[in-house]
């Protein structure tokens, strides 16, 4: 869980530079995380540690120190596969381009959605997947269909190792490959069960 | 973790029972899950256990005990603050509505955006938001715009207690209310630090 939640600081820290904010305390950065200061020095003294005791952060310096942790200090390229609504959202996502993600365009089976735009991403016929991917140097696609099992075994057949799993839909993680399971449905359980308790 | 984990077994068998499958061994599941049959016994035991030692699970009857557990043995409706994508993408989710949740409406402040329909939900103006809820009983919210800290407010102030947070962008947690942040970019990032290592 510690990933996690040091993603979700990555997340906010990024937020911060585009709203131009200098500096800030880890009291600050805690609050705004919904946790405590102790927590986050436990935290970031898992990965080694950050700035000087009784001084606030500089936004950008710690910004670079979690771009460099999380790889992603150059713009990472990704590919979607499905032209739907959650593909959509992932495009309109404010946070995303923040972090150096660039969705490079996406493709689909459909020949009635090829060459449609959603906010300037296009999308390509399956057949254009091998150039998108050697064009942008893709290591990353995500799953936005309702066939993530055939979406992932286009995407290892193309040489993509690392799958976003944006579909409720559990899938089994075959050797060599790096799966995460962006379970929305799962998440709303979580939250009934807690408003429950 | 063990919730998310119970809440991702539910969602599975959720799958199951929409596809008609009677029966399911241990092992059968934790793989569909990517975990292994010890591991799940041992999540299971936590809710008390469910099944006899040996024999396989009745899908259903698994199912009715996750419903009994998560408190969505009746129809859960929720309302959406912003017809964007992402309240798009929950209401094309195919796995929500096996789980007994129903998307009751959206709310939005655009007047171009009011009247709107997304796969038969309607987008209704914010003075519509009282009505909504208490003729379907709505006690959670879906924050779905990039204001999620002016979202939550207006929900608050009209009762709700319960609130997803969809927009990567962490806001804190007031008194006597529950958030569930689904933070999408936050979860790309702990795929991307996964695959470099």
């Amino acid at each position: 869980m510690t990933l996690k939640r040091l993603a979700g600081y990555f997340c906010r820290l990024s937020q911060l530079t585009g709203e131009k904010v200098p500096e800030i305390s880890s009291s600050q950065l805690a609050k705004m995380m919904d946790t405590n200061s102790s927590q986050l020095r436990q935290d970031f003294h898992h990965f080694g540690g950050f700035g000087k005791p009784g001084h606030p952060y500089d936004v950008n310096l710690l910004k670079e120190e979690f771009q460099k942790i999380f790889g992603v200090e150059d713009t990472v390229n990704i590919v979607l596969v499905g032209a739907t609504a959650i593909a959509h959202a992932l495009i309109e996502n404010a946070t995303l381009p923040l972090l150096n993600i660039k969705i490079a365009g996406i493709v689909d089976e459909s020949p009635e959605n090829i060459g449609k735009k959603y906010d300037g991403v296009e999308v390509f016929p399956i057949k254009k997947l091998d150039s998108l991917i050697s064009k942008h140097n893709i290591k990353i696609g995500a799953l936005c269909t309702t066939e993530p099992e055939k979406s992932m075994q286009l995407l290892i057949d193309h040489g993509i190792k690392a799958i976003w799993n944006l579909t409720s839909i559990y899938i089994r993680q075959p050797d060599g490959v790096v799966i995460r399971h962006e379970n929305l449905a799962a998440g709303l359980m979580t939250l009934i069960y807690n408003m429950n308790q």
